[in-house]
């Protein structure tokens, strides 16, 4: 059963760091999709790499010209919202906030809107262990090296490529980009291994560097595992020795069965998957955090 | 003064028919920009051109994969919400809806959110006679043909474009696509006069396909005027006569610089304008309705 298609309303919501349910029509997230998010894993009130998840909001930030919320307030209004929750799934939404007039133009009066969703925790993950079964998306990715990376709240390709399939025994799709590179899946990043060297995509035409792409990133050198980001296409998927997907809620998922074929799960990824272990409590920080 | 600029809340607000100002956290339309909208300039308590812009709906709806709203009841609620106004503009987004679960995937179950807004119209726009001054963006517009045509609410590479400049007597900026070719403004459409014919961008891979657009495309042939939608390059602007953009409430505009360099007003925009003038007020069906 995948988890995403039963209905499950989040238990707490709190907007501008008081309690609430509702903003205005008038607030650019909704008119244009003028903003960012950061969906995070909380363990025993503790959000997991949150130093990453808030640097690559304001990341986000600079990019599109928000101004940029101070860390140290918004991590004691995160850590204030989740402390009491014991494990949760944690969404930030931050936006640019009320428009001042209809049209695309910034007033630069604009007041960010910070909203925080508290949802019920993903069940332990079967497929850490066993993999997923994954298929090849249709529809391609757009390309703009300015909105590539950052996690913005322009996701219509992510609904669309999601919307391609039903089948609840597959667990994601794998995007390609328009010049037919390929980039993630519609809610991961994929990594491949071949000759026991391992390869991501490069992001900066269009995808989302995800937090947990980067935590395996800093993980593998400590683990021995030479890593390279690159352009990657569909021959390197066919001459993988091993997939897997990386996700800030689902940490690594092996994959073990890609467009019907069967893969098998291999050593570096149960490597990887070891070495990370120890940092998905989110009580110790990762090296070079 | 660029009139975007000045602080105008609107005058009202429907939401799902009735009166209010806010929608849930939970709305797919902020959560993803998972929707769509229309903005209609309202003459004298008639929606201009209603039936291309519950058109586009339509065919964005079918392409989103959003339950489709019957045009007959949406209409009655335009027209209820619109004919109190006199003139106006008027802002329609159509959304998802509020979803059911946290992820990108579509439960099916959503009910659509209407919103209506309502804005004191456009003052009489001098630049429909002198026309006006337009820049090149830097940004160029990713490629998506699902994404095509349809004016959906992921806007963030026009609130981007529209963010690199902020001298008030510059009015728009063309952009091009990561291809390199000509599409549009930020928020209009472009044409252009070669020879006495008249081009205008294909939107199959970007760019929004106006409302106006759609009707100086009607128009064009009673004008005696040729049209040919295409592949347009910098260098057909540098070659171009004329330019003019269109716009759902601002109509022709005539280019009288462009990018430093002064353009002439020319014979097929001032004849396009008089052929479009009588069907302005909403009053009156165009060709091939």
């Amino acid at each position: 059963m995948n988890p995403s298609s039963t209905a499950a309303p989040p238990e707490a919501i709190w907007i501008n760091g008081r309690p609430g349910q509702d903003v205005t029509v008038l607030d650019r997230g909704l008119q244009y999709g003028d903003g960012l998010f950061e969906t995070m894993a909380c363990c025993s009130g503790r959000v997991r790499f949150l130093t990453l998840h808030l640097e690559r909001l304001r990341q986000g930030c600079a990019r599109l010209g928000l101004r940029t919320l101070e860390a140290e307030p918004l991590r004691r209004e995160i850590d204030a919202f989740s402390k009491q929750c014991g494990d949760a799934t944690l969404k930030l939404i931050i936006t640019r906030g009320a428009a001042f007039a209809r049209g695309y133009a910034v007033s630069g009066q604009e007041e960010p809107t910070r909203i925080l969703l508290r949802y019920r925790p993903l069940a332990p993950d079967p497929a850490a262990g066993a993999g997923v079964r994954v298929r090849l998306a249709h529809l391609r990715l757009g390309e703009n090296p300015v909105l590539a990376g950052i996690k913005h709240l322009n996701r219509l390709e992510q609904v669309l490529a999601r919307r391609e399939w039903s089948d609840p025994d597959i667990a994601e799709a794998l995007l390609f980009s328009s010049s037919g590179l390929l980039i993630s899946g519609t809610m991961s990043n994929v990594f491949l291994v071949r000759f026991g060297r391992l390869a991501t995509a490069r992001l900066d035409r269009c995808g989302v560097a995800g937090v947990m792409r980067a935590a395996v990133i800093r993980t593998a050198p400590a683990a021995g595992i030479s890593l390279e980001e690159r352009a990657l296409e569909l021959s390197d998927l066919d001459d993988a020795e091993e997939i897997f997907l990386t996700n800030a809620l689902s940490a690594i998922r092996p994959v073990r069965e890609l467009a019907g074929r069967p893969h098998s799960v291999g050593p570096v990824t149960r490597r990887l998957q070891e070495a990370l272990e120890p940092f998905l409590s989110g009580a110790r920080e990762l090296p070079g955090a």
